[in-house]
């Protein structure tokens, strides 16, 4: 209700400010053009008229600009050297006919830019011959003879690939509009674009008319061509959804997905829905980024043929909010950290992201950061966006992109939970405390992941799939990624009675998300974030306080972490660590099975084989392990009847779908309230050419839980040389403005604030 | 005997020679000082007094040894300081007192070098302060406590650390003997350095009367701090060893070595059985970079004090040649191939190939492919070697260092195999044929492993051990290296009825050596090695050809590999691919156990779990997997009898000693003869940032045999688009010279050479 009220609103501002928009953007030559006559103009999506004057004008003096051109050139001129191919649809994804029809569409793409640009007409003759053997064959085309997806698209298995293609095909056809015939458009627009936007949209409406990354890039290509074609009637299907069109909010998709639960859809309801005001995007960064593109190029040619929408404004900015909210959910190479579905090694590097940082400087204010780190993606956007960051780092305004912590809240309102990085000297903290995170969720509620320097310390698994590789699974998702990758056991955080979180029901975790207690990143020295969940398990909560301290009796920054688990009733909890590497020492003694079995049967502990187990240590586990030439310790409060887990993903994988990594699962049977207190350390280093082990132990003797409230938390913490630091979390009245006054020993604490620490 | 003959006869020509040394070497200012004289001059050993003249006049004008001197002041002033630590020693390698020491000779060696070329007194009296704490320690120092040792040092819990440190300090002493009045020198000669001398030879003979790189730090431990005391009983020691001691010829040391079967000791004796005269060590490339740092400094000591041995000529110049074959062990990334014993990650970045790579530049032929490794490697040594490194780059003679391919005969003589490395485009093969490595090699004949651009695709596991990492065993071997390591099926070899060649026995190994059959590199499209095993297994014969072979069209170069057994009686063969990464796709069917049990209970076997297990297909098996963004296909020869065994590393290894690396194993059951042909192809590529999947099939549809008799055996290689090549290898009459005439199917094969491709 809410939403469709600021809806209206917005629209209502839009329609206002239209009636001062066509003095300040798209001018024309002759100024006193009518907008619908400026709109004539060609090209006028994203590269522009003006665009195009003022790329001709800095040709060989934008460096960066240049170097991407001469390499767009090489690439488009080897590919007309080498002939054009429209195959009849056949494949799968990875398959041949799927990577030529997705080939093409880069390269008709890249050609109109470089006819405008370059101002030569083989390029323009080059997409030219291509839409007409795409025209020919379009019209004879069935739907996509694979049948695996939920909306089979015509060039493409799914709809989403077809829409892929008219995203960049219509920035094609508008570079080379005014090179055609008014007939050849004709020709093309009626059987070619307009049946192909019907297709994705009308005769499609399971993809088309819901919020899902799916449906941007439909709503995006109906709207660009729309655009291009000045077709009110495709730009509001685009922007609003098919009209009058109702679905069964019941239905759902492949991924387990409600195909449309709320009956919202278009382009405007796809900003809404999934992004926060912090511009976090509710599936998370992986699919933030491939949804980025659609969003961001669709923008910007409503930007620029209609401006009056004011688009970049929509939802305070969202969208380019959105953009660094991204860039700060990249670990320190710029690789995403992988929530929810995520592959990993998806970085900044990506071209979604080239098209993101130019765009979020162009159309936002010029932030030199941005300029950094286009830089180091060494290419630009061929485009006005491009220009105006090739001229950025021409002039010299660059300067670093520099992560800090940061909190970005989840839901359309940002009232739905979040995501907190703490980040402090090289070590990055990933707290996920969002909601579902749609159909790509993962049943990981207050899980973590642990980087240092960009290196994974306790990873979380990613999704199970190799994108694009066909021998496995087609490149789409494999069953281990529901069996596995999903479930909560394959994450850093607890599992009760080996089952995951909502039972592992979609329908019920997307009713649910975590609450932030508090984030706290004021003090350079000791950043923490504490949030609760009271859903995951119903009768149980779990509160969970994590902090990265800088403390000058430690060589690095170590990681606190207090998971607080309260249930009515008696439960096993399981706790994984899952780290990387050899196993170097434990203070606990385990047994080492000759055999390996799977740990469970169900929930994905049939996946983990049982490498070995034993009783925990009184008071401390410790267990100390080695990668990366770095070492690592982990000191946690345990009691002699705590079980010590080595586990190793992999059991029950026929097919070696799954990565052979390890875990240490710290196993509490028979527990209602257990509060898991653990300090992970990273320590010295090895050099493989020096043969030398600096600083390779732990610098904790024990960690304690002093005082355990339903009001405090309170840890100490004593290094080997025997000092000791306090740490006490406030698990009510987290608010920065409250004042604390604790008894611990017989010795008062007095603080303001969520916590304290000394 | 023909080794004596030669010992005796290069000291005749040194006799001669010494002569005319005088006049060109180690010119003093008065010019009419006898040799004796000028002996008397100090720093002489390394850094030489007119070496301290030229560096002091080029300083400032020299950038990387003005770097590195930087780097070593730095390094030596926070060193004084934090004042001077010399603990009573306790730990083994790893502890406490071990990294002190040890650091303790690098900044006496180091602050030497300040002294001299800074004329600062400030190093040389913290030499001195920190000498004399040793002076006051030595003398009141039993054996070190720990007692694992075969021969245990004082300061160290090995004697071999002893001799590190002795080697070093003897520098140090060195630069400041000057310094020093002649009481402080006694002092230290008689408590210190004599004793010191002493207790690593004549009272260890065990560990310095041997043909070992223990012994050979011991010997130039021995004639280093002989050459500055000007001792030259010392001297003799170190060159001949201790004079009329015999030892027990049937001991054996920690590593199942013998101490001393043939009786010979001493330096010139270590350089002369060891190096082949291709420059191979014997043990492999990791200990020969372990040995190099003392042979190349105490044979620069001898070049500088006593030039009439013309140490650098002995043995035609192996001792730099020894430096080149080193710098071919490794791969692209300059890491070294773990042949034997060695731990990955060790590479010509190392401390002992800065100094080889000076002295080989220095004391050889000027070679200005060193001074590319110099830049790679950023720093030089601080004396005449390293100024002349230095004013080589800063005078732009530097050229790339290009790493052909290469075959390094093993033994004193170049007649117990060796080692041959094949590169063609990316690609690396390191092939195997080797004597036994001493007590560090490993039980595998004919193995190899394969590389690409630096990154392991078949590897070899090296050594089970952390080296210097405390928790791990006191860094010292595991246990595993024995179990595991050296055993046959760790390698990427043929193993016979689950038994390791030689039946993993050191005494039966020791006695012999695969030998070459022939080597080609001339054509650069097709690079070949061959050679034969008949001791490993008695009653049957091993012969390895392998290719990497350069094709129009692959997309890159393969592998050709043709392992041709024959034995008398029926056996089990397995051929395991340390393939690394995960499985994309079998053309077999294979069945997985839900439970992983133990391939075996020995000989390497009880570490391999069974992790899935099939039937071949006929003709060929089919393989692919993917690796560091790379896909790799392989394609064997099969029958339908044959088994596919999918195996991991990792079992009955409840220390988690192991890295859980996987294996697919061809096994084929009671044969007698058998001929096992695969290639391996590397291609295309994956992008994890555009998710794109190049070239991820293999160009292959199938290979035959088609020929295999005890003279020939022929295969033909059939591409996807049907082009068929043929390779044709002689098992016998390999000589290059030799004319070969066969018939297959019907058509007749002329060619002279080794084998015939086309």
């Amino acid at each position: 209700m809410k939403i469709k009220l600021s809806f209206s609103l917005s629209f209502v501002i839009v329609s206002m400010l239209f009636l001062f928009s066509c003095a300040n953007e798209n001018k024309t030559q002759t100024g006193n053009d009518d907008e619908k006559i400026a709109n004539k103009e060609h090209p006028k999506l994203i590269l522009t008229a003006q665009g195009v004057k003022d790329i001709r004008a800095q040709l060989g003096t934008i460096p960066i600009f240049d170097k991407s051109l001469e390499a767009v050139k090489e690439e488009v001129d080897a590919e007309i050297e080498a002939g054009i191919e429209v195959p009849i649809p056949k494949d799968y994804s990875g398959g041949y006919t799927h990577s030529r029809h997705k080939q093409n569409w880069f390269v008709l793409y890249k050609a109109g830019l470089l006819y405008q640009i370059l101002d030569d007409e083989k390029y323009a003759k080059y997409v030219k011959d291509m839409l007409m053997e795409y025209e020919a064959l379009y019209k004879t085309l069935p739907l996509h003879p694979k049948t695996r997806s939920y909306a089979r698209g015509k060039l493409f298995w799914q709809c989403l690939n077809d829409s892929n293609w008219l995203v960049y095909v219509s920035q094609a056809y508008d570079c080379i509009y005014n090179y055609l015939t008014e007939e050849e458009r004709n020709k093309l627009e009626t059987n070619l674009f307009r049946p192909f936007a019907d297709h994705i949209s009308v005769d499609s409406p399971q993809f088309y008319q819901r919020v899902h990354n799916h449906s941007t890039w439909g709503n995006a290509a109906v709207g660009m061509i729309g655009l291009v074609m000045d077709d009110e009637e495709l730009i509001n299907r685009a922007l609003y959804g098919i009209k009058d069109l109702k679905l069964d909010t019941t239905k759902k998709d492949d991924d387990g997905g409600f195909l449309n639960k709320d009956g919202k859809a278009g382009f405007l309801a796809n900003i809404e829905e999934p992004f926060s005001p912090d511009g976090y995007y509710n599936e998370g960064p992986y699919y933030q980024r491939y949804a980025m593109y659609p969003f961001l190029v669709f923008a910007e040619g409503l930007h620029n043929v209609k401006p009056e929408l004011k688009i970049f404004e929509y939802k305070e900015g969202v969208l380019l909010k959105s953009i660094n909210a991204l860039l700060n959910l990249s670990d320190a190479d710029g690789d995403f950290f992988p929530l929810n579905d995520g592959q990993k090694g998806m970085s900044y590097y990506t071209n979604a992201l080239v098209t993101a940082v130019d765009v979020s400087y162009h159309f936002g204010d010029q932030d030199p950061g941005l300029l950094s780190i286009a830089k180091q993606q060494d290419k630009v956007l061929l485009d006005d966006s491009g220009l105006a960051v090739a001229l950025g780092i021409k002039n010299g305004n660059e300067k670093p992109f520099t992560k800090k912590s940061i909190n970005l809240s989840d839901g359309p309102e940002g009232k739905q939970g979040g995501v907190g990085i703490l980040r402090n000297q090289d070590i990055e903290l990933v707290f996920k405390y969002a909601s579902q995170g749609s159909s790509h969720g993962h049943y990981d509620k207050l899980s973590y992941s642990l980087y240092e320097k960009g290196e994974e310390v306790i990873q979380d698994y990613g999704l199970s799939r190799f994108v694009n590789i066909e021998q496995k699974g087609g490149g789409n998702y494999l069953k281990e990624n529901k069996t596995w990758a999903k479930q909560t056991i394959a994450h850093n955080t607890v599992t009760q009675n080996e089952t995951s979180h909502f039972t592992g029901k979609y329908d019920i975790g997307s009713l649910h998300h975590s609450d932030l207690q508090y984030f706290s990143s004021d003090n350079d020295n000791v950043q923490v974030v504490s949030a609760i969940e009271k859903n995951a398990y119903p009768g149980t909560t779990m509160l969970r306080t994590m902090a990265i301290i800088k403390d000058e009796d430690f060589e690095k920054s170590f990681v606190l972490d207090i998971m607080k688990v309260t249930s009515a009733t008696a439960n096993q909890y399981d706790f994984p660590f899952y780290y990387f590497g050899q196993v170097l020492q434990t203070n606990f003694k385990y047994n080492s099975p000759e055999i390996l079995k799977p740990l469970g049967s169900k929930n994905g502990y049939q996946h983990l084989y049982l490498e070995g187990s034993g009783k925990a240590s009184d008071e401390n586990t410790k267990f100390s392990w080695f990668s990366n030439d770095k070492f690592y310790s982990l000191t946690t409060v345990t009691n002699t009847k705590d079980e010590l887990i080595f586990a190793r993903i992999g059991a029950n994988d026929p097919e070696f779908n799954l990565r052979r990594d390890p875990a240490l699962i710290l196993r509490a049977k028979k527990s209602k309230n257990r509060t898991f207190v653990s300090v992970i350390e990273s320590h010295g280093s090895y050099s493989a050419v020096s043969e030398s082990a600096l600083n390779s132990k732990s610098n904790i003797k024990d960690i304690k839980t002093v005082l355990d409230s339903d009001a405090y938390t309170a840890i100490s913490i004593t290094t080997i040389n025997g000092k000791t630091k306090l740490f006490i979390t406030a698990n009510t009245n987290t608010s920065k403005e409250v004042k604390h006054n604790v008894k611990i020993d017989d010795k008062n604490y007095e603080w303001s604030g969520s916590y304290y620490f000394n």
